[in-house]
């Protein structure tokens, strides 16, 4: 039994080309003598297509691609994910389900059992869970067939929740010869590990082969990284590559070997931010980017980003100096665009920063200067970014970091503008961290960005370290309770740190939700990050 | 047998002061020779409290101020809304709960089993579904005790979900004499008589009184409007007040009458949208609002609104004109301030936005001018509104509506600056039918700003017309797509509307769904706003 795992790149809601990678494949397989096609979770609509799934003709157009599939399957086996209809009376009206194909025939569905509702899943909103395992008859052998979350309970990965039903030993009732899972399993720094174990676990529990086909590609804050992986109860047999389409024929006849892979964090993070950021410009049919490049050290990884990205000919850095900016800074703004190729330009915003303050003067006038006229100089700066954007069609790159963006050390409608944020889930350590990793052979992002101490240039002498503690305290805060949920005095304890600093950050943490509220959506790449998978509100009163 | 529906105003978090309005209200209750106090749902924590309920600190806080809760009930009875802890090992660790007190003792909890999980509603996000339906003894009466949605299943007003159980039915087998519910139900424009029908239905298939109390105030976008009802199966018997907190005292001893009560739908829409900004400001502690007047209905309501929830002598209107103003925008602007009473500035945006035009003209060079110099002028604006509310505190006003949201006729970071978005869920047509509302007695917003054609003056002569179909055409498409979910040929059907108009139209929706992530959260007012309770991706190709 030959199986191909067929990891593509769906586009959500794009059903005629999704279903073009999916006819495609089978055609694919069917030349390397595939038996079996196996696509991932939600294949043809993407994943997630959210209130998509409330449409009923959304719903309907999907059912017709599906008779394309069914009808394109002579001789062969395709087992594809998609939303369907549920037509029982129960709470919810679709399910998350896999359509068995065979020989242009539907031989059933089966439907999702566990569905994750936490972080960014709201399959809750929309799903039913399935009601019943059973082994499908795929040439022969006695199939088990699992869509993502079903095997996670099993191995106890996930989190809080207490699912009332472990699939895995529903079916090891039934004694499979044969387990597929169908995923759309995001990335996260320290996810594959983690997948790779659940599939390990199940294989040993079910004593037979575990083939899973994750999802590949970036659909707006989601990155799916793909290693669509191949397990039995000896090891690991196979990983497909990661962050990128691949495809892979598993042969079930032939002895297999187990192998052992290593994972390279930075270099995954690396790939996934590219490809995220790749795949929001390619799925939305934009080319170009353009950013402020500060001669700091955030905007200089996310231009090396964008340059891998979107091809160093596409992407614009605006160096855009005041009165407060050190020469050093257009100085290495520069140098890493000459280093990296990409199209350089220096617009002074003193006349604009001027003609503001001549503009106010008489409505400000014996107010000293605060915060107001820093966020003017970060505004104007936006401005001419998004003015770039306007007239060339330039997407703007957000370039803030997850620490900053925890305690709102930004300006709104200032550094925050643009269209994605491409290092919005990388703590200020993640970002030095990166940036160390993209220098590893020579130096590509100048030593002097990162050496400097970082400054926002925003009044004389500013430094960061002004407004904020060091960012190892800031960033064992930020995540400890953005991650890990503790309270003040957990994280005072665990740290030992003072109590007040640590309430202190947490309180400016929850001030300025409103401010992330308004950010572009960024590429998520932990567990946590700040975006649809964290949910509070802007008026509260707890701290 | 007295209950008193104590219909309070909770902040999220804010477990101190929620508390004391809990003992703030028995006390009333015990002067009143209450029997019973009866709380909204989640009345300790607020509602909704969303990721809070992730906390471990949170819930033990929770506990201990119900703790204080149950000291205060010496000889009284008290019906309180709270998370708490599901300690069986299932899907969710937490239950919404309604805590049972009487006499200084915990009798037990109540839990919720109908959990919404659409539109605005994420509780499968947290909650497991109650068990089983039982009755209390109070005061020698069997007394039922629902939370909700619970209620809403049985009369058929849940759209799209068809919950498994019907918690009324079940407690039509125990026979129940009396049913409280605890509501934190939201306003929206119809709801009201579907609330009451849903107790009109309770009342006469359990042949019981029903009191319902809800939730009054304001919470981030959301409306609550209190409304609390005491309904017997003979009808209406009480309604508490709208859009405030207020206290009754339901005696079921004596002989009820019904009432009838008339919605008046525009007068509650002004309410609704004075209570909510009230409360956004309050909420966070923030008194002071400025907001771009232009001369148009858009600001012009929002003017009327703010002066309303915050007292004219807090809000700050600041008219911007360029060389596309025409000299009545800046005079109706002024009219309406000096009607209303609040301040009013004129700053001129030439200096700046010539400022612009010369530092972009080297590298704007050959390039016709086009939307970016429009772009430009909103910009400067929010960004001379954003000076203003960094200086001095003000919280900036965003003054878009529902239309205009949906196809995106508005600038990012320009006229959509702000912290709150007033009206972002009234279309055209309903911002024209509060406006009319608010001068039905006399001209408080000028005759000729309600009369002119709508314009953006962001280019010679321009109408919103040359952009848009007229906004009955485009209200009824924004309408049918966003709340009614149908596909634009029944859209056209409909409405006999060219196909090819409502394409467009729908397509401009998706597209700009990136400008709706980052604008202000809005006041939500309908079924469907643009708001968390709509998702759709920014990346996606099914339009």
């Amino acid at each position: 039994m030959r199986i191909l795992l067929a990891q593509i790149n769906p586009i959500i809601g794009d059903l005629e080309g999704n279903t073009k990678q999916i006819l495609d494949s089978i055609q694919n397989g069917r030349e390397q003598k595939a038996d079996v096609i196996l696509f991932p979770e939600m294949a043809l609509s993407g994943y997630p297509p959210e209130d998509f799934l409330l449409m009923p003709h959304f719903l309907e157009a999907v059912l017709k691609k599906l008779d394309v599939i069914i009808k394109a399957s002579k001789n062969i086996t395709v087992i594809v994910g998609l939303p369907r209809q549920n037509k029982n009376r129960s709470e919810k009206t679709l399910f998350n389900s896999a359509a068995v194909i065979s020989d242009c025939k539907l031989l059933g569905f089966q439907d999702k059992v566990l569905l994750p509702t936490y972080d960014i899943f709201d399959e809750r909103r929309y799903f039913e869970p399935g009601a019943e395992m059973k082994l499908w008859d795929i040439c022969g052998k006695k199939v088990a067939i699992t869509i993502c979350e079903d095997l996670w309970q099993h191995s106890g990965f996930v989190l809080s929740t207490f699912y009332r039903r472990d699939p895995v030993l529903e079916l090891k009732q039934l004694k499979p010869n044969l387990l597929l899972n169908l995923s759309s399993s995001p990335y996260s720094m320290h996810k594959f590990n983690n997948r790779l174990q659940v599939c390990l676990k199940t294989s040993a529990t079910l004593k037979c082969p575990v083939l899973l086909c994750n999802q590949v590609g970036g659909n707006d804050s989601l990155i799916f990284d793909g290693y669509s992986l191949y397990v039995t109860p000896e090891g690991l047999v196979h990983c497909c590559k990661g962050f990128i389409e691949d495809k892979y024929i598993a042969d079930l006849n032939k002895k297999s070997t187990t192998i052992r892979v290593i994972q390279h964090v930075l270099e995954d993070l690396y790939k996934a931010l590219v490809m995220g950021l790749k795949d929001y410009f390619n799925k939305l049919g934009f080319k170009k980017a353009c950013l402020g490049l500060s001669g700091g050290i955030d905007s200089a990884l996310v231009a090396c980003i964008a340059s891998e990205a979107l091809g160093s000919e596409n992407v614009l850095a605006i160096n855009m100096p005041s009165r407060f900016s050190a020469p050093e800074s257009a100085r290495d703004a520069k140098q890493l665009c000459d280093t990296i190729g990409i199209q350089y330009k220096e617009i002074s915003i003193e006349s604009s920063f001027q003609s503001y303050l001549d503009l106010l003067r008489p409505h400000f006038q014996d107010v000293k200067a605060d915060v107001t006229e820093e966020n003017l100089q970060a505004r104007i700066r936006g401005m001419i970014l998004m003015a770039f954007s306007n007239k060339f069609g330039y997407i703007v790159l957000s370039t803030g970091n997850k620490s900053e963006l925890a305690v709102g050390y930004s300006t709104l409608y200032g550094d925050m503008v643009g269209g994605v944020g491409v290092i919005n889930d990388l703590t200020k350590q993640q970002v030095y961290a990166l940036s160390n990793w993209i220098n590893r052979d020579k130096e590509i992002i100048p030593l002097n960005t990162i050496k400097r101490a970082p400054t926002a240039e925003l009044r004389l002498n500013q430094k960061d370290s002004d407004s904020l503690p060091d960012y190892e305290v800031l960033d064992n805060v930020v995540c400890s309770y953005i991650e890990e949920h503790l309270s003040p005095q957990q994280i005072a304890e665990k740290f030992k740190y003072d109590l007040q600093l640590v309430d202190d950050l947490i309180k400016r943490i929850h001030q300025n939700e409103y401010k992330r509220r308004q950010a572009p959506p960024g590429l998520r790449v932990t567990e946590k990050a700040f975006s649809i998978g964290r949910r509070f509100p802007i008026v509260q009163r707890w701290t």
